[in-house]
C-alpha cells in the first residue's frame, strides 16, 4: 500500500500536497507553470492516478492547473501516434488512465483554473467542478490532427451534457465558456480565481467530515456507471483512433 | 388477482382512493398528517407497490403526500441500520421497493405537495412530476447519519438531471427550489398547491382516455431502460450502505 | 459497394444530391412538396438508409425535408397495422431503418425546415440538428391512433433530453418550440429558412476538411452507444406497440 | 412479512411443508396427484413464488412434483392466449414469475420426480438439480400449439446447456434423457425415485447449516447474471410469443 | 422487399434454390467446385445476407458448401489488409455480415460437407449444425498470417464452447473432429455425407409446418443475445485486428 | 513503464524468471515450498500481476505453483475480515486482483502443479490450463469460515463450466478431479508432473512466435467480456461476502 511520502515527489509535472486531513492536492505544471501535455506526461499521469487510488490515506483530491490554464498545450514530444508498436503505448496509457482515476475510491473535487482544451474527459470523471469564469471548454487537438476524438471524450461528454449536445460540441471544436458549462451541468459553480482553491478546500473540508468508508463508498456508488461507460468504450475508441492516426501518417509521407 | 377492496385499507401511512375510470391516488400520510417516514413505512410501502401493481384494475396512479411535505422526516423507530441481520430486512425491502414501483405497469403521477427530503428516488420513477412551489429538493437524511447515500439516490439522479449535477446534488447536500428543479428537468409543472391534486387528475383523465393496453405499454417502454439501471446498481449500493452503517454503530460504540 | 447513380433517383420520395467534395442531400418529399408519411415511405427509407450507408464515397450526410414542414403528415395507405402477418412488416422495418441510420458510417445533420411531428427519433439520430425557428417538435400520431409510442421515441427522448422530460414530453404528447428545444438539448442551432441549407453546408464543409477515415471513426464513436440503446429496445418496443394496434383493431371492429 | 401459516394452504396446486431448520418443500399438484398445468396454475405460482419469496424464515426451498411427472400435462382452462386483453395478463405473470423465482433470496432444489416437458426454465433458475432416471426434458407445448417459445425456455436452455445445443432442443423438441441432461450440466445428480427427497433434503440440511446471510448471499451472487438475462429478454420474448398465438387464432377462425 | 428472381442469380460464389414451401439452400462454391474465400467473396456474402434476410418469402435457410470442404482456403485476392483505407473496407464488411446474418429473422441450418477452417463463426450463427463425419474446425488463416483472431472468431467460440475451451481452440489452432465438435456442442448431429442435404431438408421441412410468424419469432428470440455479443464486441475486434495486420505489413516491408 | 530487474525480486512469495524471448514464469511459494496463502499474499499478489501488466516486455506469462499444491492451504494472518475497515483493506484488494490479472495484455498460461482448493478464479482468467493428473479443484475455505463465495468464484464457474454445474459445484463443495475438470471444459490438458514445465513452455514458445501485437490484441480480444463479468459483478459479490464476515463475527463474540 503506498505512503505519501514514497511517491509524492515522484512526477515531475505534478505538485502534490496533503493536509493532516487526507486532503490531497494535485496541481499539474510544466516546471512550475502551466502544464504543456505530451507524451510524457500522459505516461506519467497514468501511474499517478494508480498511485493516489492505492494510498487509502487519501480522502479527497483536489485537481487543478498550474498558471492560468487548465489544460490548453499539447505537444508531439514523448508520443509516437504513427506506428502500431508506438500507438500501443498510448492505446495502453489511454485505456489505463481513465480507469485509474476511476479506481481512486475517495471523491475527486476539479478545480479549474481556466481553460480545458484538451483532455476534459478526465475533469468530467471528477465528482465535482468548480470554475475560473475565464475557463473555457474545448476539444482542441483531435480536429487539428486530424485524428478521432476517441480518448474518452466522445463517452463522457454526451453522458454529461446530453447525446445531441456532446456530438455537436465534439464535431464543431465549439467554445463553451464557463457559464455556458455551468448552464450546460459540466461546472457546478462558477469562483473567481484568487477563491477557487479556498472554495475546493472548503468542499473538501465538508467531505472529510464524512466517515472515511463512508465518502469511499459514495465514490463508488457514483463510479459504477462511468466505469461501465468507460471500460465498454474506451478500448474501441483508442484502437479506432490509432488508426486515423496511421491514415494521417500515411498521407502525409506520400 | 388483487382486487382494490382487499387492499385499500391495508396500509396505514397511505390512503387511497381509485376514480371509476381506475385513477389509483395514494396520499401518504401519518396519523392523517405529514408521513413520518420510519422503518414501519419502509416495509409497508414496499408491500404497498406490489399489490398496486398486481391489481389489473389500476389505470394510473397519482403519488402524493400529506400536510405541508412530501417528505421531510425521518426517525429510527423499526428500522436497525446496525446489524448484519437487521440490516438484511432493510437491503430486501430496499431492493424490492424500487422494483416494485417500476413494476406497477401503469403511468404513475407525483403530485408533490411541499419538501422532498428523503426517498426522492421513487419520485424519479414516477413519469410525470407536478411540484408545489414552495417543494425543495434535497438528500438529507444519508450526510447526517454519516452513511452511503446508496438507495437509489445515486443512480437516479445521475440519470435524470445528468452526470456531474446528479453527483454535487448528493455529495452537498444541494437544496434545489422547484423552479431549480424544473430548469434540470426532475419537475415536469409547478403547480399552486390548491391546483395540485386537480391538475394531476386532468393529466391522469387524459391518460385514462387511451386504450388500457395502450397506456400500459407506454409505461413498459419508458421503464425498460429504468429497471436496467435499478437492477444493476441498487444491490450493491445497499450492500455498500449497509457497511458504512455498520461501521457507523462500531465508531459510536467505541 | 453502391455507387450513387445506381441509387440517386430509386427512391420516389427522396430527392438526393451529392456535391463533388462527398456531401450527400437527402430531401424528403411527396410529389416534390411536402412529405406524406405512409406505408410505402416507411419501407422506402429503411432501403435509402441501408444504400447510403453502403456507399462509400458518402463524406457526410444532410437530411432535409421539403415544403413547410419536416414530417407533420401521416396517411394509412400502405400500412397494416392491425392483422399479425401485416404488423409484422412494420416490426421488421421500424427495427431495421433505425439500425440503417445508425450503420451509416459518416456524421449527418438534420436540417428541419419545419415541424416534426412523427419520427423524431430520425432526427436524434443524427450528430447535429439545425432548425427553422417555426419547428416544433411533438410525438402526434400514436395517442391520435391510440397506440403505444415505442417505435424509438420511447428510447431516444429520454436519452437526449433527460428521463423524466422525455416521458413527459411523449405521455402529453407536449409541443416544444424551436428554442425550447434548444434550451433542452435537441436542437443545436436555429437557423432562419432562407439560410438553413447553406449553413448545413457549411458544417459539412467543416467536417469534409477531415481525412475520411477521421470523420467516419468519429461517428462510429457517437453511435457505439446509441446502437446499444437501440438494439436492446426497439424491437421490444414494437412488439408492444404492435398488440396495441390489434386491440384498437379488434375494439373497434365490435 | 409472510408467516408461512398465512400461505402455507393458500394455493390448491402446492403442498408446502417446512422443517424445523426452515427447509420448505413445495410439492406441485393437482387434487393429490400429478400436476395438469393451467391458466389456473400459472397465476397460483406467480403469486406462490412471490410468498415465498417475502418470508424470511424459509431457508432453503426443495420444489418438486407429485406422482410420476415433474410437469407433463398443460390444459387450456384458465388461458386466453387469443386476445390481447386475455394474453396481457399471461404476459404480466409470464414476467413475474421468473423474476419472483430469482427474488426467492435462499438456495433452490430441484428435485424433479419424472418428466418436464414445459417451464422446464423454471428447474433452471434452481442452483442444485436432481432427477430420477426416468425424468426426459422436452419443450412439448410451444410447437404443439404453433406459438413461438418464448417465455424464457429461449433465454434459459442456450445459458445452461450452450448457445448450439439449447438452440437445437428448442427447435426440434429434443427429448433428453435425464443421462443426457447430466451430461449436458442440466441435471448434477441422477438419484433412484425412492431417495430422491431425502437426498434433496440432505442437501439442504448441508446448506441450512451456513450462518442464514450466507446462504442467502451465496444465492443473491449467484442469480445476479441469470436476474439480467431474464429482464433483458423476458418482456420482449413473451410480446412475441404473444403475437404468435394471436395469429394462431387468427388463422384458425377463417 | 427482395424478390427471390432478383437475386438468386447476383452472387457467383453462392448457388440458391428454393423450394415452394419457402426452403432457401445456399450452397457457397467458386466456379461450381469448393469455395475459394477472397476479398470478393467477402463482399458478396455481406450483400448475400442482407438480400437474404430482407426476403420475408424466404422461411428457413440451409448454408452449405460444395465439393470436399465447406471452407478450408483462403487467398489474398480482392483484400487490403494493409492500409488504413484498405483495411476499412474489410473492417466495413466484417462488421455487416455478421449482423446480417443475425437478421435473417428465419431459422438456419448449417450443413457442412467438410473441413471449416475459416470464418466458423458464420456457422455458429446458424441455430443447428449438422456435420458429415471428416468435418474438422480450425481456425486457421489469422495465426497463418501473423493478425489477431478478432472477426467473432473470437467471441462465439467462448460463447458456444465454453470460455477456456474456446480460448485454448483459438490460441493453439486446434482442429476439432466433427465427434469432438458434437461432444462440445458445435455439431448437433453427425450425418453421412450422402444424406447430408436429405437431413437438412428434413429438418427444414419440420420448421416450415409452424405458422410463419411462430418459426420467424422464435428465430429472433434465440438471436437477441447473439446480437448484443456480436454488437458489442466486433467492432473493437476488428479494430484490433486491423492494427496487428497493418504491423505484420510494417515489418514485413522492413 | 516497469522493468523486469525492478520488480523481479520484490514480492516475497513469487518466483519469477523471464526467457529471453519474453515469457515471464511466475511460481506462487512461500519460503521456497508449497504457498500459504494469506493476507500478506493477497495484497502482495494484487500489487505483483499490476507490474506484470505495466511491463510491456512480458510477452506471454506462466503462471503455477510450488511443490504439491498450487494452493491449498489459507491462513488468517494479516486478514482482517471481521471490522468494516479491516474488510474495506479486502474489499479494495479483491476487486483490484482480478482486474490487474485482466489488465495482463499478454496470453495467460495456468501450469497447475497440484490441488486448487482456493482463488480459483485466478486460474480460469488465465486463456489456456494445463494440470497434473493430481489436480483438483475445489472451493474449499468460504464455507469453512461460513462466508458467501462472492470473491469471483461465483462469477467465474458458472461462465466457465455452464451456469446449473458451476452453482453445484460451488454450493456443495463438490470436488472435481483432472479428469473431470477437463471433461467440463476447465483444463484443457492433463500434463504429468514432470512435463508440466515443458509443456507450458511449449506452448508459450508457440504463441510467442506471434507478432506481439498480435498475440496482445488476442488476449484483450478474448477478456474484453471476462472483463464485463468481473466489473458487474466483483463489488457487489464481495460486499456481501464482508457482510457475511461481519456477521460470523458477531456470532462467534456472543
Amino acid at each position: 500500500m503506498a505512503a505519501f511520502e514514497s511517491y509524492k515527489d515522484a512526477y515531475s509535472n505534478a505538485r502534490m500536497t496533503r493536509s493532516d486531513s487526507g486532503v490531497l492536492e494535485i496541481a499539474l505544471h510544466t516546471s512550475g507553470g502551466k502544464l504543456i501535455f505530451n507524451g510524457h506526461t500522459h505516461e506519467q499521469f497514468t501511474d499517478l492516478f494508480h498511485q493516489v487510488g492505492e494510498d487509502r490515506d487519501n480522502r479527497v483530491v483536489i485537481l487543478t492547473g498550474t498558471g492560468d490554464a487548465f489544460m490548453d498545450t499539447i505537444e508531439p514530444d514523448g508520443f509516437d501516434f504513427f506506428t502500431p508498436n508506438g500507438y500501443d503505448k498510448i492505446f495502453r496509457e489511454g485505456r489505463k488512465i481513465l480507469m485509474n482515476i476511476l479506481d481512486v475510491d475517495v471523491p475527486m473535487i476539479a478545480a479549474l483554473n481556466g481553460p480545458v482544451l484538451l483532455h476534459s474527459e478526465y475533469v468530467l470523471l471528477c465528482d465535482v467542478v468548480l470554475a475560473t469564469p475565464d475557463t473555457v471548454f474545448q476539444d482542441m487537438p483531435h480536429a487539428a490532427f486530424g485524428i478521432a476524438p476517441n480518448d474518452g471524450i466522445h463517452l463522457l461528454w454526451p453522458e454529461v451534457i446530453g447525446s445531441l449536445r456532446g456530438r455537436y460540441f465534439i464535431l464543431t471544436q465549439q467554445k463553451l465558456s464557463a457559464q455556458e458549462a455551468k448552464d450546460l451541468g459540466v461546472v457546478n459553480e462558477i469562483v473567481p480565481r484568487p477563491q477557487l482553491l479556498a472554495r475546493a478546500r472548503a468542499l473538501a473540508a465538508h467531505i472529510v467530515q464524512l466517515p472515511p468508508l463512508t465518502s469511499k463508498y459514495t465514490r463508488i456508488g457514483f463510479t459504477q456507471r462511468l466505469r461501465r461507460v468507460i471500460d465498454e468504450g474506451i478500448g474501441y475508441g483508442l484502437a479506432l483512433e490509432g488508426i486515423t492516426a496511421a491514415d494521417v501518417a500515411r498521407q502525409s509521407s506520400k
